[in-house]
Parts: structure tokens; sequence; C-alpha cells
């Protein structure tokens, strides 16, 4: 797993900045605040995501604070960012 | 809901902060931080303690990075610590 070509980063990860991802300052990793309506919602979504983040074994980073949680992406293997990052960010946003 | 007395601070806050919680910084809230073998046991560990705080309606904020979980606890309703932090921190500890 390497990370992102510059070409890559035009068409994969463009999108997912354009859709509530942004960078996160000083890392080659992306991040996002989802909302849902209470806390059962939210551990839904992040059970959805732990199964799929487990099978693929990318992990990602996240906090949780009732309907909110907050996801970081980045893959440790290459330090920065990954196709992983990028197929995992378009998992959490099908949910 | 109300926050802790003096007393109950003797006798139900200082076991856990004997046993790996600590106090947060500028806030009436606890924190600890778990290690488990690896992800698919620190999502289970969740699992358990979300099952636990959606019965309860007390929820704990927390994060996941793969195999660590940190969790704080702290009751809104009464902006410190209650009752019920004390309950799902004995929880927590116990599985």
């Amino acid at each position: 797993m390497s990370t992102l070509s510059e070409s890559q980063r035009q068409t994969l990860l463009q999108p997912l900045l354009s859709s509530g991802w942004s960078m996160v300052d000083n890392r080659d990793a992306i991040t996002k605040k989802y909302q849902f309506s209470d806390f059962n919602a939210a551990f839904g979504f992040m059970t959805r995501v732990a199964l799929k983040a487990d099978k693929m074994n990318h992990h990602p980073e996240w906090s949780n604070v009732y309907n909110r949680v907050e996801v970081t992406l980045s893959t440790h293997d290459c330090g920065g960012l990954s196709r992983n990052d990028v197929d995992l960010a378009v998992f959490c946003d099908s949910l």
C-alpha cells in the first residue's frame, strides 16, 4: 500500500474534500464529522464501519460523543493517505 | 441525577482513581485508557459498553485507534460526575 499519487489526489481525494472531508493539519490524513439523530444511530454507523474496516484490515481513528462521530483516516504503513483511506471514506459516506 | 457528594467521592470515586481512572484537567470528569489485543477486541469492548450505555441513557465520550480505547465520563445534566459515571466506569472495568 503506497501513498496516493498526485493524479489520484485529483481524481479520488478531491471529491471527498468537496463532500465534507478535510485535510488534517500537519498530517497526510483526512477527517470528517458526522452527526446522527441519537447515540443508537451513531453507534450503528460505527458498527457498520467497524465490520468493514476489520475486513479491510484498515482501521479508522475515531471518536464519539452521543450522536456525533468524528472519523480520521490515514495509513500507518505508508505514513499518509492511501487508496484504503479513499475506499473507507467512500464507504462511510455511503451509509 | 446530581453530582457526587464529598462522601461519595471518597467511597465511590477514590477506588476508580486507584485503578487506572484519572481526573480530567479542568473538568469534573474521569478518563481511562484501555488497550486490547487487536481492533476486534477493542470494538467488542466498545459494543458491550455501548449497549449498557444506551440502556442507562448515559453515554461515554470516547475514542478508538486500532487496539486502544480512551473513555471519558461525565454527566451533562448535572455538569459533573454523577453516580451514573461511577456505575458505567465500574461496568467498563468489569469487561
